[in-house]
């Protein structure tokens, strides 16, 4: 088992990709390669303890910046850390690509540039998982596709559950549709006709999950399009942060509530620890032929740490073959 | 100026009902027609001093529930409270219309049987204000109509920006239109085409906000389809309540921190208070022939007071006839 790193992902690369990097070698006991500009990986690699440590380095020529449109870097930097690391997964040098970089431009590359889709794909989704009292829910697409089918939204659930099956260890993944409620009238005409052919399926399907519910342990995989997913994940990061804000600014305001803080700053710390999306890992993209994961841009060690255990789980439980069957399943 | 509470909308109706209008009468002067069923008012009225309060009871037979179908209460109960307090709104004998009922059951009975539409509104939209740092940002459309056109959408902005104007005294709102980003490819063909469409309003539009910019003072109304809307309301809502119960599982979990908790606890209040809905008042409803505020059913009596003082802000504001006007308006 090995797993590619982009070395040039994160908004502060290379530091926290290499140091992420060496962290997953030393306390998982992963085999590394790190791909990117040689130099400065070396001029990283040089500042920790790596003797006995499986990290390799491959050259990469070029870097993805944040702000390098999707379609401009397909053949625009076709030797860029993205291209050749994905490209190392593609080779079977690899089992699976980790970056903390451009989502857009992997989820490009992936699809058109190196791994591509797995067979009868329609098209691959951004999950995003959201850890909560110690479960984990896939939210998926968040990003990837914004106008989309109800065949789309059928195999982002069916990619989603064979993802909680083989990464997550959940035997019989429930299946939910994001969803404005119950009542009579709520959802639009695709999440209606979606609904239809999820009853179709095979899948343990539990109906229509409101966004708190997505909290209350109704269904471990959650299906959206990719406009409403991304506003969803975007909404629960604005509220928790301005709520986060108001609670240190208030309690800064006074002395008192002041020394309150402190004494309660453990307890804050485990919330912040619970609903740190850094100790989950990252985003798994479903439907690519290999196993990609994209980390937030401001990842520190940890993150990448942490998502490199992600990948490894995710190639361990053969996600990609499990899909490749699972999509071309007769409908049951 | 009088003003219609429906006595029979909260969950807890018609206790906070009538103890709101109350409210209201004595702290805002106003003028209050209760409506509902009259002995359950009246045995609530005398719980109260309402001597020199200008108070009036309205008999209705009927009382809608939550639980009521929006299709079915407009023929299957035409002597609710709402449908007699939204005829004395369309009859002149009030100026507004405010209930913490039913909404869907609220917004059927204006549009199909009382009120009915503004003449060239296309679809009447629910709007949520979201009151941060004393600023007030009006959403809609957070759930009348799940599936949109973009003109629908170009009609939800004018209607938003005059109710901003109207009621809420800004002098040349800012409009945004909810999306997932300024990317490319970011948003939906209904996104892309609604943009169009604004830029040859005569609104002052200020092209797409995150929902992390809702509370970052870009925009003064923000604009999106009722189901992404809803969802992005349910999300902020969800990820709020699911954040402060996990502080206050914590704080609880040990002496220190217990201690911690009680010294900030004034300023968790204020923080509390800050984003309680219940001060703002409740959503107006745009597009019908009158002033409608709902409230959520959990109202309370500051909750029904300040939608009260809402509803009698649209009126004084001359809201219903900016929304005639501006609706008319050829295109700039």
């Amino acid at each position: 088992m090995r797993i590619v790193v982009d070395a040039m992902g994160s908004d502060a690369c290379p530091a926290p990709d290499v140091a992420g990097a060496v962290l997953a070698a030393r306390e998982l006991g992963s085999a590394i390669l790190l791909v990117g500009d040689e130099k400065a990986i070396k001029a990283e690699l040089v500042k920790h303890h790596t003797v006995g440590l499986k990290i390799d380095v491959v050259h990469a020529a070029e870097t993805i910046a944040m702000t390098d449109k999707p379609s401009a870097v397909i053949k625009g930097k076709p030797q860029s850390s993205m291209h050749v690391g994905m490209n190392l997964v593609k080779d079977g040098q690899a089992d699976g690509f980790i970056s903390a970089g451009n989502t857009g431009a992997a989820l490009a590359i992936a699809m058109l540039a190196t791994l591509k889709r797995i067979p009868n794909v329609e098209r691959p989704a951004l999950s995003s998982i959201v850890r909560i009292g110690g479960r984990s829910v896939i939210l998926l697409d968040v990003g990837a596709n914004a106008d989309c089918k109800p065949e789309w939204l059928t195999q982002f659930a069916v990619m989603g559950s064979i993802y909680a099956r083989t990464a997550l260890g959940l035997a019989k993944p429930r299946i939910g549709l994001l969803s404005n409620g119950e009542e009579e009238g709520k959802g639009t005409a695709l999440i209606h006709k979606t609904a239809e052919l999820l009853q179709e399926t095979s899948l343990t399907f539990v109906g229509n999950i409101e966004p708190r519910e997505i909290f209350e342990d109704h269904a471990d995989v959650i299906v959206s399009d990719g406009f409403v997913g991304n506003i969803l994940i975007k909404s629960l990061e604005g509220a928790t942060s301005l709520l986060l804000n108001l609670i240190r600014r208030e309690i800064r305001s006074g002395p008192l509530s002041t020394l309150g803080g402190l004494l309660a700053r453990p307890a804050f710390n485990r919330v912040r620890k619970e609903i740190d999306p850094f100790e989950i890992g990252g985003a798994p993209l479903l439907g690519v032929n290999g196993v990609v994961i994209i980390g937030h841009g401001r990842s520190n060690d940890v993150a990448i740490k942490n998502c490199v255990r992600q990948a490894e789980k995710a190639a361990a439980g053969g996600l990609i073959d499990a899909i490749r069957e699972g999509i071309t399943q007769p409908k049951v």
